[in-house]
């Protein structure tokens, strides 16, 4: 997975679990794309003290990732569920049997990993 | 939902981010269902200091599932895809096509709310 999604991703999932402070700065830094430098300036904090800011982000959202595999499960149920629409989508069109087998098949996966 | 159950799946989903000595308290008490003071002898604690740890652990898994909702989440999700297994043998009963059409609908809405 591409590092910037990979990195929205994790605070999609879990920037609310930052502090309102910590979440700003990550914002500013990754979404945004403003440098260190203008960030401490907006919040009159070293350029080093955002970088550490972000650092520490970053370290507790991978730690959350770790835990919880939000991304990772996320990844996994949109295969999952894309793979089902364009099945269905093609069940439509040819009425083959067998592809509701396969649609099973996935189903029963995604009801293994709950 | 039955208060045991939920604690029960807050620990699931959360219990790995407590402290190792939090989560040892937490499922002496609400899963293995020890006294507060057979677990404070087994800690060297009083039964006060047990309650408040597991009355702490409570409230951090509340508040992470106020954010993260992995519960409410892992409910719904149980449900339909419970709705779609159960559509898919009754479409293979009586191959009736508004079935799959049913199960597009519920597919759609999975993917609407990841």
């Amino acid at each position: 997975m591409d590092l910037i999604f990979r990195k929205t991703l994790l605070f999609d999932f879990y920037g609310d679990l930052l502090t309102k402070k910590q979440k700003e700065v990550y914002q500013l830094y990754q979404l945004d794309d403003l440098s260190l430098s203008e960030i401490g300036e907006n919040f009159s904090i070293s350029r080093q003290g955002i970088y550490d800011t972000i650092k520490r982000c970053d370290k507790q959202m991978e730690h959350l990732e770790e835990i919880l595999g939000l991304v990772d499960k996320f990844v996994i149920s949109r295969e999952r569920i894309e793979l089902i629409k364009s099945m269905i989508e093609e069940f439509k069109d040819n009425q083959n049997i067998d592809i509701i087998n396969k649609i099973d098949i996935i189903v029963n996966e995604i009801s293994d990993d709950l």
